[in-house]
């Protein structure tokens, strides 16, 4: 077994970035772990003989000979959700290194540039943004809307970005138009794989997905000797927030609305909130019921914002419209899978951001809980060889 | 105008502690701002010619001449709620001060000791446990059980209380034994005094009140990859313990339920939550009434987990019995304020841990806003003055 086997790769990174008191991992973007990842990317990738360089987005490309366009590029992301699991992003990482490596061995000599890429903030835990190192690449996003966004400290992403020595993030044409071909490898965030019973799939669509701020003022005030009558509670609006975006996702057809999310501020127990922040995410089969989920959320906020002599609004952190994977290089994949089997997805990724620009694919691999965003995420062994395997047969393919 | 001029004494410490992202003031049990007001503290008593003394619990007692028993003690607490106002606490501390230093420059000799007190941890905003300084005074709270509590980080009471030098913490029959009467003077928390035109009231009742942890397990998971059906979401009862305590308090006379804390695991945006803690304040007229509340919102949880397939259990963090103060007491000071009005309140306060053991009163200081635990809270000059006045007098009254 070489030091660049998959499973070898991720027992390395282990121990970076645990999270004691959720449980799980927590990378965020510039964190402590998040730059001890990158550094031991580099060094891993050093080590396979690839030249790395990093993008003015905080990208990581590491090249198997010279960089160049038309190249097949491979990759995810090392930044995690707070108190994630061990896979999502760094599978696609690792198992990349290791198709490489086994491919060097194997005395194969690609015909177009390959590339390992690791993407920047693919989470969006930190600022918000989901692949905001994708969007910044292509111009999904501005340099001036991201550079805007805050952290929950209060950190604008323009000083953390400065800070880190990327002070000139913005739309990167150059690397860009060096991407051939797209394809990345993820650990499966439900149990389709094990419904069908196969190790690894081929990705066909992303559900149309976004995230919306709920903000809630009221007034700040004692817990104790504020009459119900008296009060401006934004605790309750934001609850109804809750029911409503369960309750209008049940009405569409495969949709799904989530608040994992809840600031109140102060966030004393004794204490009625002066503000609360939620935050709404939405996925759906259309834009029409992506838009009436989020537009019933809102009239129920708004009427339980009037009832309690609350302001509310509602910001649009992010949109992302369904994303079709290229059917011709989806389907040419799956056969060179011996006809792997083909599976949508409700979870956004970086593939999603780039599939606008150029031909891109996704190669799913079977997690034994079907759960993901939490500790228990999984992908037993044979899974991820059989991930590893799929990326090396495509590499051959297209490279 | 003295130095111990009870604006000017606040004036002092208006930057002690403030919080920027919440605004107003956030002063924890042993954090660096609690620790400067402290030391702030025992200059002040010091500067007076006051001995300070502090006890196993980490109170400190300023004593005007030789400690001893029959004493009258007056003061307060230096700490705050998250984001809380100036006066909550501090108000009825430098009032205290005040009061001493107009006593001593008019040649005053009080008959019996005379001590201003500083209780730790009243809000409970650390540990959880409201009015922990006093409670641990009286053994209202066993070494034990306070030594268990845990901050919001885990820390232990026991292992923060030792590191601050407070490791032997319990009931003290020595310091609780010379109280022969304790005054505790506070910013009204309410707009009673607004209302009757007058700057101070003395104090008749403290609502029943007492604090209930939530606590919902589910399953974290993926927020766009898992299907509503397959969901154990956390998030969903708690919202309807947000709205069942607001239902349930309104259907009785002059009760109030709030959360105004509620905490998601991992709280990501894009992830369901596999856990939240919501803390429940409930304050009503009468023991069924409190009862009844808390039941209410116990069932609705436990109705709302069932369906969402969560466990969900409610753990009791304090109750306290509706107080009166001493009636004779509280009579004579009315009087000698010249028929200062009397007020119940909402707000527990150390005065009402006491009052089961000593004569104790309480003082109200008119707050222009009503608005407390908040930035907004406020006592105009006037008000404060005659605060001072009304704590010179009860001192010449009952010293």
């Amino acid at each position: 077994m070489s030091g660049y086997d998959a499973a070898a790769l991720l027992a390395q990174i282990a121990d970076i970035g645990t999270d004691p008191r959720r449980g799980g991992y927590t990378r965020h973007v510039f964190d402590a772990a998040e730059r001890t990842l990158r550094e031991w990317f580099v060094a891993s990738a050093e080590g396979l003989g690839l030249t790395v360089h990093v993008d003015r987005n905080a990208n990581l490309w590491a090249w198997w000979g010279e960089p160049g366009n038309d190249a097949v590029v491979t990759g995810s992301h090392l930044d995690s959700v707070p108190g994630g699991g061990a896979h999502d992003g760094p599978l696609g990482v690792v198992s990349a290194l290791a198709a490489v490596d086994r491919l060097q061995r194997e005395g194969f000599a690609p015909t177009r540039p390959v590339a390992v890429v690791v993407f920047a903030e693919e989470e969006g835990s930190r600022f918000g943004m989901a692949c905001l190192g994708s969007r910044l690449l292509t111009g999904a996003i501005s340099a001036q809307r991201a550079g805007g966004l805050r952290d929950e400290h209060g950190t604008l992403f323009a000083d953390a970005a400065r800070a880190a020595s990327f002070p000139d993030f913005g739309v990167d044409r150059e690397a860009l138009g060096r991407i051939g071909v797209f394809v990345e490898l993820h650990v499966e965030q439900g149990k389709g794989l094990i419904d069908l019973g196969a190790p690894v799939a081929v990705g066909s669509t992303i559900l149309e997905h976004g995230r919306w701020r709920i903000e809630v003022r009221g007034r700040g005030d004692h817990a104790g000797t504020t009459a119900l009558a008296d009060r401006r509670d934004p605790m309750l609006p934001a609850a109804a927030a809750v029911i409503a975006a369960r309750r209008a996702a049940l009405a569409r057809h495969d949709a799904r609305a989530t608040i994992g999310r809840i600031h109140p501020v102060p966030g004393g127990t004794n204490v009625i909130a002066s503000r609360v922040s939620a935050w709404l995410d939405v996925r759906a089969g259309s834009a029409a019921d992506t838009r009436a989920i989020v537009d019933e959320v809102i009239a129920e906020v708004a009427e339980a914002a009037r009832r309690e002599g609350c302001e509310a609004t509602v910001i649009e952190e992010s949109y992302s419209g369904e994303v079709r994977f290229d059917p011709m290089l989806r389907d040419r994949l799956a056969r060179r899978l011996g006809d792997a089997p083909i599976l949508p997805t409700g979870a956004g990724h970086d593939a999603g951001i780039l599939a606008a620009h150029v031909p891109t694919a996704m190669l799913f691999v079977r997690n034994p809980s079907g759960i993901s965003h939490a500790p228990e995420e999984g992908a037993d062994d044979d899974a991820v060889s059989a991930g590893v395997d799929a990326l090396v047969a495509t590499i051959r393919e297209l490279a």
